[in-house]
């Protein structure tokens, strides 16, 4: 049978594929890693490759405008061979690419020192355990039982009301300790309100006590290994959510898991990817699995519903009921996590539909709960979720912001990962002058973070006008056209990683100015609820994905924050991984979600609100259709809106 | 091929069989029920037939006597037809013969309401509930999660801080709520300190919660189906404990359980026992398996750990230590036991290796741990348990006292069920003048109290003396000799339901004298280590599966028990399975057990006792080699010892 040989740069691996194969599959093959998100449906656009020589056909799709099939690029998914062929797999398609925080990244977190141990808010406390015990062997005189012996010794350190022994422990107990001369090593982890003893180790293991931190959002999965014996973070990995294929956005998902069967599809996609990036992690710290104790899980509702795999169709149906908003601690391989066999997963508590445990952990990582100021508290996440309050109230809303703080929905998006320009300001004219990239060389794209900045200094400079739109005549030849989409070309193709523009299109403003409007309509509308003014609120915290930057008073420019005084603004970055760290390290810290921030926060459901759809129409303007409320936007911005 | 016609008798059921086979054999192929407790190796001796015509080769047998196997006498079992044959299976044979309680026995058990509920000691709280919901359903103003609506509705009429439910429950939640129109019973067991959502059913069958107490004695299983929403017990089955073909006793069982596969098969054996209770129960009640959410085990230490299939070993090695005093409750399903999915197993604590959560029980139906005055209570099971005490203090020992109580060991023996001889008196000579039947009718064999009662009467009228030793010219033609052993006839067959008489044998006299003699030095024992005496003892205990009858005055003239005023006496029957009862029906009475009275209890272990055997020695005597101890016996037999 004719073959064609397909050769992949830069590593030269070639392989020999029948006629009808696609280029994936030839890659598969060669075992060179590609990016499928959606396995191939030709749906998620993530498999750009370059085809350098020889002949193929393609599908036709959406991802790829003219000029780049012109160029060279195809979908790895949608593109057959018709030659030989030598295919380059340029650097934002490989699978190593995609959003993997390098280890170095886990130090960008700030220390969890801060938050939890000596001098810090809440006591070290891990939720999983381990007590190396040397147990005094029985006697005559002392023959109380082998579990009860160990409960005593386990009790003689700690206040332990309630522990709880399963029966495979119970049935290797009375062997293990006489093998191992009553010097055993003995896990508990904490689960719901009892202790439970997970595994009894022979001699000391206590320094091999591992906890995964999991932020599972619906554009991507962040997991942080942490050693619960020195509460140190170390290691981070970072994928995106291969449920991605099956819908960008969490209404799309939950449409899609209309049976038991697709449902569970979902879940074992979530689950796949956190058992992804628990083995990196234990290949990149050289963890054995077995010694991963405790797995805690914070995102929005229909995350951790999908992660466990629980009903999701009446998060979508008036009057919006969740299944569980207090998750019980369960067994992590119940839903498939492969850690250690006996291995816990708790999940941090949810408020209702769409305001999740992410936001739960945001409010404890910031302290708003504990301070007599009133604060504002902003995720900008896919679903934008917004709480006010203080030591003795809290109240939330959420509003659905798009993936574009994330990098999603944008031509030249990508999270806030190496190669991301988290940073941009322009010159003199629209020159780009100060370029910041997450990681230093050349840059792959624009995180959130840069994409705040692009927009505001797009507007400073006057390439858009308030209305997102270019504005020709300031724009000039970086301005082009491709098809009936105008593009702004912010990098060259030669300053760039992949050797092609960072643009940005005319349609990423648009989503990106209905993203920074639902997040300031809602917090708007909470205001209001409350019967607050902005000038109330003394301290704002910025919680999301979209890097360790962000210029606030830029993101005042566009409308996105409110327009404070600069120094009342903190931003405590993925507060979601941050504040799963802490109930790891803490269990006071888990206690303080679960029973007085999550059970006492107040939810306005924003989606039968009929003021905010008006409100949200006024804030499709840069910085807003009522400028007033950006008094130090309009001072700056008067002279030249007088130019236009 | 040739063939044997065998007939069974009386139902005059045929069926062929091959030369080679048993009679058991055919009997199982005929549906003809009878006794196998050894599964047909001979060694238990219960499947007696009696070959009524045609020829038998039999293998020799310790269990039947020369004139038995004239009479025709065989153990289906070992026999081989040699042609055409009529066999006769007599009632003590039959399946549905052996220990199994009528229903109308579950009456003789004190009713539990003096025990549990209003005006009684332990307030009413089943350890398994069922609540009917009616659920508001959601609006946009209560749109709290479906696994918090029913929580709060149940926290609405109970305090219950910890709440668990499984991942498999939350997954069916929201369809079978707004199934069921948010009409719903919720199932809730107590575990440890949590209390678990079991399950949840749609309507009102809240009317169907059933429990099982089960006694695992070491020779028979009982078990009772109590009604958790009335209080009431509505079946009660028993059968002799399955574990007898690996050894009749603790100490043979352990030895037989030294790999884990054989430990695993004694479980099977038990576990097989109770769910043929169980299965029993519900058909005899019409109740479903689906409807039994808690089933609660007391029994000695080494039978729960066989039922829980833990390790037993170190029960029998020095320094006598279990693998769990406080064994965790676990879904019944981990061991094998079929009732409810997701129902319940607890087990009653228990103290040391050899003082089980029997005697916690006993204690616990006793009262004596809420009493002033010092108390005795003692428990002739095989193994016998004696506990002094207060409410301020406990004290415990055991001593093996051998089966002999249960009926076990004896020729004519058997359980306290119907057709047992629970009570026996003499007339002038050594006549049978009143004969107490279990149920009524021809008896079939003694039981415990009836032995006693045979004894101390056949002490008084002087046809045996202090030695047990037969006295032939007191028992003239009574007594007879099969082989070396001398027997005396107690009742001719005639008078019996057997169609052969009652007897006693002096090996049978031997053997009681040891288990009486073993009770009574573990008491004196006990006070010797806690420097009291019989005069301290306010009140005596009396508990065992020996009837519902016990002659004090026979008890004491023989020595088994204190000579101490009859007033302080009191018979609480089978306080093994009337604690487990209270447990199911009562958590308070179950937290009594396992917080005050099993942690409390100190324990002495007499194996070790130098004492022990000397005055064990001394007590092998009737009453006692020192006659001065039972100063009112001594009164009552001076005379007759002076005939002599």
């Amino acid at each position: 049978m004719k073959t064609f040989s397909v050769t992949f740069l830069p590593e030269e691996k070639s392989v020999e594929i029948a006629p009808g194969k696609t280029i994936m599959e030839a890659a598969t093959a060669a075992a060179v890693p590609i990016n499928s998100i959606c396995g191939g449906d030709g749906v998620c656009g993530k498999c750009r490759v370059i085809v350098r020589s020889g002949k193929v056909t393609a599908e036709p799709n959406e991802f790829l405008t003219r000029r780049e099939i012109q160029r060279g690029f195809a979908l790895a998914c949608q593109t057959y061979p018709d030659s030989d062929v030598v295919i380059e797999v340029p650097l934002e398609s490989r699978v190593g690419a995609i959003p993997r925080l390098a280890a170095e990244d886990a130090a960008r977190f700030a220390p969890v020192s801060q938050w939890v141990g000596d001098g810090a808010p809440y006591a070290y406390e891990p939720l999983s355990r381990k007590d190396y015990l040397l147990l005094p062997p029985p006697t005559l005189n002392d023959s109380v039982s082998d579990q009860e012996r160990i409960y005593r010794e386990l009790r003689r350190h700690r206040d332990i009301p309630i522990m709880q022994t399963g029966l495979s422990i119970l049935r290797q107990m009375p062997t293990l300790l006489r093998a191992s001369n009553w010097r055993v090593t003995v896990t508990v982890g904490q689960r719901g309100g009892t202790v439970e003893v997970l595994q009894i180790e022979p001699g000391d293991t206590s320094l091999r006590n591992y906890g995964v931190a999991v932020d599972v959002g619906t554009t991507t999965v962040d997991a942080h290994l942490v050693d619960l014996a020195t509460s140190e973070t170390v290691g981070a990995q970072a994928k995106y959510n291969s449920q991605i294929s099956y819908g960008e956005d969490i209404i799309s998902r939950i449409m899609y898991a209309n049976t038991d069967e697709k449902l569970q599809t979902l879940r074992q996609c979530v689950v796949n990817d956190i058992n992804d990036l628990i083995a990196a992690l234990t290949v990149e710290t050289k963890t054995r699995l077995h010694d991963i104790i405790y797995v805690m899980c914070a995102g929005n509702t229909t995350m951790t519903h999908l992660l466990l795999g629980l009903e999701v169709a009446n998060i979508r149906r008036e009057p919006y009921v969740p299944s569980t908003s207090f998750a019980p601690v369960i067994r992590a391989a119940e839903v498939g996590i492969k850690v250690n066999a006996r291995g816990l997963l708790g999940v941090i508590p949810s408020i209702a539909s769409y305001v999740g445990g992410d936001l739960v952990a945001d409010v404890l990582v910031s302290g708003m709960n504990d301070s007599d100021e009133v604060s504002m508290l902003v995720d900008m996440g896919t679903n934008g979720e917004i709480v006010m309050g203080n030591r003795d109230w809290l109240a939330c809303c959420s509003a659905s912001a798009g993936p574009a703080f994330e990098g999603g929905g944008i031509t030249s998006g990508m999270r806030a990962t190496h190669g991301a320009i988290e940073h941009v300001a322009f010159g003199e004219g629209c020159q780009v002058t100060e370029c910041g990239v997450i990681g230093g060389g050349k840059p792959l794209g624009l995180c959130g973070s840069g994409l705040i900045d692009l927009v505001a200094e797009l507007l400073r400079v006057g390439c858009i006008d308030r209305t997102g739109r270019f504005v020709p005549e300031v724009c000039g030849t970086r301005l082009s056209r491709d098809g009936g989409q105008a593009e702004f070309a912010v990098l060259p193709g030669s300053a760039t990683a992949l050797g092609r523009d960072i643009i940005i299109t005319e349609a990423d403003i648009g989503s990106f100015i209905r993203a920074k409007g639902a997040i300031y309509t809602a917090a708007e509308a909470l205001l209001r609820h409350t019967g607050l003014d902005f000038s109330d609120v003394r301290r704002v915290y910025v919680a999301g994905g979209f890097g360790s930057y962000l210029d606030v008073r830029k993101a005042i420019r566009i409308g996105l924050l409110p327009d404070l005084p600069i120094e009342r603004f903190q931003f405590i970055g993925n507060g979601s991984l941050q504040g799963a760290k802490m109930a790891l390290l803490s269990r006071q810290a888990f206690d303080v979600m679960e029973k007085r921030i999550a059970p006492n926060m107040t939810h306005f459901e924003l989606s039968t609100d009929p003021e905010f759809m008006n409100e949200f129409t006024g804030s499709l303007f840069l910085p807003h259709t009522n400028i007033e409320k950006f008094p130090s936007v309009e001072r700056e911005q008067r002279p030249r809106v007088a130019v236009r």
